[in-house]
């Protein structure tokens, strides 16, 4: 039995303190990491607040995690201590289920989210199933690399699941913690990218990011002059806009693309989605085939998050941070 | 100049009289058709009120036309007069933008709908460009062909467009026009097939048409008993359901796909499409090539449309059944 060392909040919106817990035996599927950093996404903010009412206290948070194998259970052969990976969303799958035997673990709904029910990554070990864990290529920086695990294969796995091509258009709505890696990850894609955003100052930002191009979204005009313009919108924002305007600019054939967590219904109407065969949807995630291949086209392409550091004994001063919206655009904890 | 005659609408609501007019000289690439039949849509109605404010008056309706070929264009070169063709919602395409060159041609938004500024087939000649008209297959049996054109196509598409499986789980909600051919190309597309109906009556009706079980949608309890179970659901009605419910009926990856033009606003909620990668969408009817590939499958799988049939001088006759609600489920003019 080995104890870990972590920082969980007794309480929704608690502090983050120091706790500890003992590992039982590993399983002979699961693989202990030593973490060396730990990504911040919103989410775990979002659990922090009890905001879905199913945090369990004491809480551990974090499921960006990268780190070194340091325990390996019988059964896994294709992991070695010292391996250099990372963990995201999810610590654990049925492993049995269509969606799971059909390579869509992230859809299997017995799938382990790391930090419901089970403690996370902020801390010095956490432990996962073998396949929820994923090998780092050699040529990322890992340093930076925990906001890809979650954050990252939120925006990739769309243009893994639908088939983006390289000539297509792309927007992106939203310029913050997903929205940043849309960017770079549309631009290394090979697609023409354009931002929207609100804020002036974000526009030059976006450019920097890799968009070809930015709109204000509160310019009718700006608007107006990208109509039937997008293959694909991947909209990151968390608040209600309006989705219709959006469908406007889409192609025929074109899709609206939902991974901010919004909580108004959609309001969408049919009749032009219906003339431009539209779709609109949403996903989670990605899942573990499709997370080794962003991590190797990343690697290959040097897509990789801009990142601000904390070390982890500040967790609290980063999650001010984060509340703060003022984080560009993703904080990292390294111990 | 040759004669037309039609029968047009002088009003909106007005009956259909006898009504001529002249055809202009022929363009090279434009075909005649001499009718046989004629299929009434449900927009056949709508035009004729004038529901969408875009009908011009005289009016001649007819969209699902069954004729021969009776007069071809100087570069017309692959009918001959006499063929046997079917002409459906367009008579005519841009050709030159991206989607007419992507074989998107029903997307092209130069597309030139048979009976929107022009005259339909409920008369005894249409014209139309040669791109628009389909030859049928010998082993379709023409008598009954009409609906095809546009009801059958709009319902075959979807299963085209979005690369249905004969494995998939097919869901088709309403059991009228459209409904009534879903279920009979999904059935012989290989699938598993579902109709939702809330009227008893029609349960063993969908049997008949290709059905496997149908659901009244009407009872909870049966409808909580086919949660996660659907890879695609077609809706056929034009108006507001619950389409959240019918949303926890789809599989992770599946779609709810709108054929119904409903005018309410859709109010999805987002995060059970985020949690299982759902889409929703809509199309109109569908491209020429794909107009072939219905019509070659049609024949070979015997799928049908249920018809009644009236002579086209009872024409104001039809039009009162299908405003009655009762027409089983396909009304056909013949000449």
């Amino acid at each position: 039995m080995s104890t870990v060392h972590a920082y969980a909040a007794n309480k929704a919106n608690g502090d983050l303190e120091p706790f500890e817990y003992k590992l039982g035996p590993i399983g002979p599927e699961q693989v202990d990491i030593a973490v060396e950093s730990c990504g911040i996404c919103h989410s775990d903010l979002s659990m922090l607040e009890n905001a879905w009412g199913m945090t369990q206290f004491p809480f551990v948070p974090g499921h960006e995690v990268i780190g070194k194998i340091s325990k390996i259970g019988d059964h896994v052969s294709h992991f070695s201590v010292g391996d250099r990976v990372g963990l995201g969303w999810h610590a654990g799958y049925c492993m049995t289920c269509d969606q799971c035997l059909g390579g869509h673990h992230n859809l299997c709904s017995g799938a382990e989210p790391t930090i419901v029910g089970r403690h996370g990554g902020f801390a010095d070990t956490v432990r996962a199933h073998n396949a929820s864990v994923a090998k780092l290529p050699d040529a990322l920086n890992a340093r930076i690399a925990g906001p890809l695990l979650c954050g990252g294969i939120t925006v990739f796995n769309p243009l893994v699941q639908f088939g983006i091509s390289p000539t297509d258009h792309v927007g992106v709505i939203g310029i913050g913690g997903l929205g940043h890696l849309a960017l770079k990850f549309a631009q290394a894609w090979g697609c023409h990218v354009t931002a929207f955003t609100t804020e002036r100052a974000k526009a030059q930002e976006a450019l920097n990011l890799g968009a070809h191009e930015t709109i204000n979204s509160r310019e009718p005009d700006a608007i107006k002059g990208v109509t039937n313009r997008f293959d694909l919108l991947l909209s990151t924002v968390n608040v209600k806009l309006d989705w219709n305007n959006y469908i406007s600019l889409l192609k025929p054939r074109g899709r609206l693309h939902m991974l901010g967590a919004v909580t108004d219904p959609l309001d969408l109407n049919l009749i032009p989605m219906m003339f431009g065969q539209l779709s609109v949807s949403s996903s989670p995630v990605g899942s573990p085939a499709t997370i080794r291949k962003m991590l190797e086209f990343a690697a290959r392409h040097d897509v990789a998050p801009v990142t601000e550091h904390y070390p982890m004994d500040k967790v609290n001063d980063a999650m001010e941070h984060l509340r703060s919206g003022k984080a560009k655009y993703r904080i990292v904890l390294d111990r």
